[in-house]
């Protein structure tokens, strides 16, 4: 599916803030929809998270502005002053209230939006109303990113789809929200169900990535419902979200920054979802265990380590422990030569499961991320402030 | 000084771990000495670590054996059963307790020790007795690290000194302990002090080292007092052994896997010693802040970045906070073109400081890293299990 839910349109247009592709994309909803997000949790959030945070507290919404590759942060009262003026363009343009519009916005951090071309530009890109396609929202908020993130799914049977794009490649960690994401469905839901719903699948999806460690100052997820198909079955709502969420959270991990890899991480025989997804996230971070993926070397010592490093956990007990590539166990069952070797050649594939169980409990988390490669370094030692 | 203080001898050799170069260290005291060590949480610790811990529990040890380039860790009860049967080794050829006899070792994890060739070579280690210089303990003790590491300070105008080796260039991050570090004193400093002075200095030092946010299986710390040497005033012990430990804390860090810079992070003006080190080791465990430093790019968004993640110190407000690489301010106060081109110079410097005022308290930490380069990810990705 590569159009939007029935009852939005989009435009994406550059105004001068990249050099040449799409750097502005204004996502409307015919009628105000109800509206959900989630943002960093970051002291220094920039402006149009403050902003957002601010506008979508009524749960609804009538447009979501993302300008690409200018955070507008840690720009003092400039940077608030500069955002303000950018959602007061898109509410005249639209005739609506300025609290009607969300804005996100990452790039490089503390230099100013050029004001001047969003001023003379974002009113073309208002007139324009042509309607863009689901990759065309994707590309327009890109900023490193080498491909579009897109993901759609049906309601039960329809008629009613969830249909998202995201973007972000670094700077990626799970905490509340990461990178941007604009999610649409044309299923009337309610404001709080949709709220609820999408914390919830927000956490166990885009919360469960994590390419760097690093926490952005820009991260903002949204959800806008327009309504215009009608009720659904919460269930079948919650797992079309749900598969679409999943499904944008690993194209996220799969395009990290350098990535070669996905790794995913499941931890399950925990005594809590916090040591299950604490555990994950130690395993999914380690750069000792990036790297060995990286290597296609089966190391599982690395991951006991990272493990290990979860000191305050005191219920785990290495003898307790069972440590799997894909489905191999490689503690405390030991592998010979051969097996070493086949398992070195599944390391080498795009995407690769270490499981752990701790024997601790019942609980489980999974969580997303990629091997670290030369290409991250030569990727962030060279983007320039 | 390469000398060892008085009261202590020590040999250096190959038993067969390693190829050809020394992998065996033994340390002996004279008589008993007084001892302290700090040891790694990792919830998958090794057996040296399980052992030496006991064994330093009543203040008093007569050597340290160090074994290289084998961790002797997610072993089971055979890794269990060749630690204790080495420290038995020591002990029989000393004739003393196994209790006095404290044990490191660091390397790959999950592969038992070669015990036939100790079980043959470590007999002629405790017959030679030559005694072996500080340089050659540093050497020793060495796996991957590519210098040896050692300091040794006069405890006030003497006689007695302090004096240390360590290792460790990756799987670095301060909790509790990193690495192996053994320090030796003549000086005569009764048990209770020994150890309360050395976790205070260890805490200020080796906790503040991190290389890549891996804390390792085995790491421990030990400090041996021969007293030989008579007793020296407190407050001149403590200022020698923070001088050694700070010293080999900074050879840590400078010679972390790939690293071709040290980064020193100084966090000032916290509202206590835990929020300073809590933002001061997410600035110096940031991927993007040691690609910044790698790439030679001034760039502070991403300080800021790695101050806003520490999302649960509320009191961190972006208005009253200074970020300054060296003695230049970068944030709030801007640089121009010249002011930029003349820091990122200042980043191709062996040593870049990176000083956060946080305008919220009092309180201080400076911790030490390094930057992340291409090596780390070659040594890494090729390491062998």
């Amino acid at each position: 599916v590569t159009a939007l839910p029935s009852g939005f349109t989009a435009v994406v247009a550059n105004v001068g803030i990249k050099d040449a592709s799409d750097d502005t994309t204004l996502l409307v909803a015919d009628r105000p929809a109800t509206a959900a997000a989630v943002f960093t949790r970051s002291r220094f959030a920039g402006p149009s998270v403050v902003l957002s945070r601010d506008h979508v507290g009524d749960g609804q919404a009538r447009a979501v502005i993302v300008l690409s590759k200018n955070a507008n942060v840690a720009n003092g009262p400039d940077g608030i002053a500069d955002a303000a003026e950018v959602v007061g363009l898109v509410a005249d343009g639209l005739g609506c209230g300025a609290s009607e519009v969300l804005i996100a916005s990452t790039g490089v951090i503390g230099r100013r939006y050029p004001m001047e071309r969003i001023r003379s530009g974002l009113p073309l890109v208002l007139a324009a109303r042509r309607t863009a396609e689901l990759e065309d929202l994707a590309r327009g908020i890109m900023t490193t990113d080498t491909v579009p993130k897109t993901s759609s799914a049906m309601i039960g049977d329809g008629p009613a789809i969830v249909a998202g794009v995201a973007k972000g490649v670094g700077m990626i960690e799970p905490d509340m929200a990461t990178m941007i994401a604009v999610i649409m469905t044309d299923a009337d839901v309610g404001r709080d169900r949709l709220e609820a719903v999408f914390r919830s699948v927000v956490d166990r999806t885009f919360n469960c990535v994590s390419v760097d460690g690093d926490t952005s100052t820009s991260d903002s997820a949204f959800i806008l419902a327009s309504g215009a198909a009608g009720e659904v079955d919460d269930a079948a709502f919650e797992r079309a979200l749900s598969t679409v969420c999943t499904s944008l959270a690993r194209q996220i991990a799969a395009d990290g920054e350098g990535a070669e890899t996905l790794i995913e991480v499941l931890v399950d025989g925990a005594s809590s979802p916090a040591q299950a997804r604490r555990v994950a996230k130690s395993i999914v971070n380690s750069p000792l265990v990036k790297t060995a993926v990286h290597g296609a070397d089966p190391n599982w010592g690395r991951v006991a380590m990272a493990i290990g490093k979860c000191a305050d956990d005191t219920d785990i007990d290495p003898e307790s422990v069972v440590i799997r590539f894909g489905s191999t166990e490689t503690y405390p069952t030991r592998l010979d030569e051969s097996g070493l070797a086949n398992l070195s050649a599944y390391l080498r594939g795009d995407e690769v499961v270490i499981h752990v169980s701790l024997g601790a409990g019942t609980h489980s988390a999974t969580v997303w991320g990629c091997d670290l490669t030369e290409g991250y370094i030569r990727i962030n030692a060279d983007y320039t402030t």
